[in-house]
């Protein structure tokens, strides 16, 4: 299955000479994501729109070669990257924001969209787009639909999934479909819409996207509550979640990541703190007041050491700049990152948070905990050089306890970064055998010659 | 495909004798629902488990007879009517709400549980299910999951998709599967949860669901307002949601719904209004007053001859007495209806409004309209007597007309009733032929025998 002089020669016909390469230094472009996974395409091409794309399908299938649709690479589980070659499309040509219907509260926009722009021009209009992965400043829509991101907000908000109301998708077979509505309900057919979101690339390349906005929330509140020790502040999630409130962001820090922050750059967290929530809420501007202060009374009942509410949105700024700080610090303590996405039921997070804690005093790695506490859902990572392998089987083997623990709990091995090539190995843990079947059946009845993102997911 | 005097023995086997029967008084009661249309099954099974209900259907996969799910028979598009005759599994067995769990705000329920009864068992904890479709009071969830009901909260909290974390369900061909999660989020492999609600008992018998709460809001403030004519009423309500405004409710009555309960029962509704609105907004004590003020003066603005808040629960009440009398008052104008569930673009309300006058003027037939305004939801009713085969005809040609202009304004003919065999002959003006293939492709994966609940949808 690797790409022919000539099926390269008919896709340059299909795109133009310039919109597709086969140079090594543009391939080593685009052979990576988020994982340290490298894998070069045997080509790049940059698509402008979707018939050009379903050419490059039928093509595919009629000359035998892998196609793998990629939005910024910012991937955590390596789902773009072609790992038995073929040709990458690259979707960031296909950037435009096609309306925003402030009539409607929806937005019609390409998948190149970076989700941070969007975000920028709803608010222009004082709407509002809720999802927000960590990646916002960099990923697409087009990346963030296929994995079915999350972020901060999903607290509150939901994630990806509950905001897209209908396609337009290019089937691995080479038809253009639509899916789904530009209406804020519909239940005509099966729902193909939210089979294909989160699909991880694998059904469809998605080419066109109608979202549902929501109005600005009035005023956001940003707070910090600073504990002892991660147990508290978990305990605090707990009580807060459990009373009712739902905030916009539950997130955590524990000890671990504090330190790598506080080591990389100059922050001014209490020395005392071990664990720190960032919680924000939203609404009128009497009722954050009110649930602010209901918030911090909580934590402090739950021993917090120190609360602070942002007087200003520079303050606010700051209060997440640790938070925000925590991905680029870790590499300081090896090259390497395991990262993993667990989620279990938020009354169980004092569970996952010991077992953690056991796991570090037992294997002696680096493991640095954050996420979005209000969601029970655990960005795990173990830093590590996977050069020594001795470390890396350890890891290894750390990582499988804390999935089956996840599930032991009720959880799930990934919440919102998919599963692609890292996780694949584990996803028989999670889903059973005839389910698998059917996914597997699905998959072939889209992509019948199986050229479509393949190894994925499976 | 008729069942066997042995088949049915078996089936004995399965259930018990008590919990099946052939008798044409028992069939009788369950060969209809809120349609008109009536076929008599060949028999009715009340299973008590997952597990029995897989045996029935290895069963009719060995012995070829056809299974079909059911709640209370409240469906409004024919979905669970056995219309080639077979097996009708009634669900009201499988009525126990299994948890209530406050602390991840989640509920584990079995598909014969009335939706009020979840609703009022959540309210004790202070906990809210959103979905209430008008049927709420006696139709079950697993009804309410296979259509993807919604209801007047949809506008503000979504729909019945939106609210299903995970299922246990048993396939076509007999395997009990689990899908989804326990916890807030989780995206391990294909969304089969989403895929499977809303698939109208042709993928799957559901038979457990884990259900997302919420907590309930603080208070709920209920007005109404009314308006010279319907176009001052729907002008208004464009302009409650463009303002941003997310009331819990914002329903629509036309004169000739108002007319027709008041021709039916005693009401205050004043003479010289000819549409009407009823508006709810929920959340904190301030806020809501502050919202409904805001509503308030928009109505005005637009038009409404007088706005009322209701001061206490007994006058809410009294303002959804109009809005849940017009299911039956409606048959007074006819022995049979026509009810459609068309969904379009909030700002092109206007448009279809002026369409249904001039079908209204055009065929002289008796039409009324009500439903979900803030969701662009509209129930066009016609009532006739159907064997006026000449009347007939014509709504059906209008039925036609109205489908065609609501798709030409980019909306969709079912919002939440879904397709079942009322809608099935227009599915394809809604969904193309590539997509139209998938589906029945997916059906065929999940049921290759084709045994349960044929002739749906497709």
């Amino acid at each position: 299955m690797t790409l022919s002089q000539s099926s390269f020669k008919k896709i340059k016909k299909i795109v133009g000479t310039q919109a597709c390469t086969r140079k090594i230094e543009d391939l080593a472009l685009y052979a990576y994501d988020a994982t340290a996974i490298t894998h070069l395409p045997d080509a790049v091409v940059f698509p402008e729109n979707a018939s050009q794309i379903a050419s490059i399908l039928k093509l595919a299938n009629q000359e035998n070669f892998y196609v793998i649709p990629r939005g910024s690479g910012s991937g955590m589980t390596g789902g773009s990257i072609a790992i038995y070659g073929g040709v990458v499309l690259v979707m960031n040509r296909m950037n435009r924001i096609i309306t925003i219907d402030t009539k409607n509260l929806t937005a019609i926009a390409e998948p190149g969209v970076i989700t941070k722009k969007l975000h920028d021009e709803v608010a222009k209009y004082n709407l509002f787009y809720p999802p927000d992965p960590s990646s916002s400043a960099f990923s697409t829509l087009g990346g963030n639909l296929a994995e079915c991101a999350g972020g901060p907000h999903a607290v509150k908000y939901g994630v990806t999934r509950d905001y897209v109301l209908g396609l337009e998708a290019v089937l691995p077979t080479g038809e253009i479909i639509q899916t789904g509505v530009q209406t804020k309900k519909g239940v005509a057919g099966y729902d193909l819409t939210r089979l294909l979101v989160g699909s991880e690339g694998t059904l469809c390349v998605i080419t066109r996207i109608i979202l549902r906005l929501i109005a600005q929330p009035e005023t956001v509140r940003t707070m910090t509550a600073f504990f002892p020790d991660i147990k508290t502040a978990i305990t605090a999630v707990t009580a807060i979640i459990q009373q009712g409130i739902m905030p916009r962001t539950l997130e955590f820090m524990d000890q671990a990541s504090i330190n790598c922050v506080a080591d990389k750059f100059e922050t001014d967290l209490p020395t005392n703190a071990n664990a720190l929530l960032i919680i924000e809420v939203d609404g009128s501007l009497p009722q954050t007041a009110t649930v602010a202060k209901e918030i911090e009374i909580l934590c402090r009942q739950h021993h917090a050491i120190e609360t602070k509410i942002a007087r200003t949105s520079q303050e606010a700024e700051s209060f997440w700049k640790a938070r925000k700080s925590i991905s680029p610090a870790l590499f300081q303590y090896g090259p390497h990152k395991i990262n993993e996405d667990i989620v279990v039921p938020v009354n169980k997070l004092p569970d996952i948070v010991q077992k953690i804690s056991e796991l570090k005093k037992k294997t002696g790695l680096t493991m640095v905990s954050f996420g979005h506490a209000g969601d029970g859902n655990i960005h795990f990572n173990i830093m590590l050089d996977k050069r020594d392998k001795k470390k890396l089987k350890k890891a290894e083997k750390a990582v499988e306890e804390m999935f089956d623990y996840t599930l032991a709990l009720g959880g799930t091995i990934s919440g919102e970064h998919g599963i692609g090539i890292t996780k694949a190995p584990f996803l028989t843990k999670e889903i059973g055998k005839v389910e698998l079947a059917l996914m597997k059946k699905i998959k072939n009845i889209f992509d019948p010659k199986g050229v479509l993102n393949p190894g994925k997911i499976f």
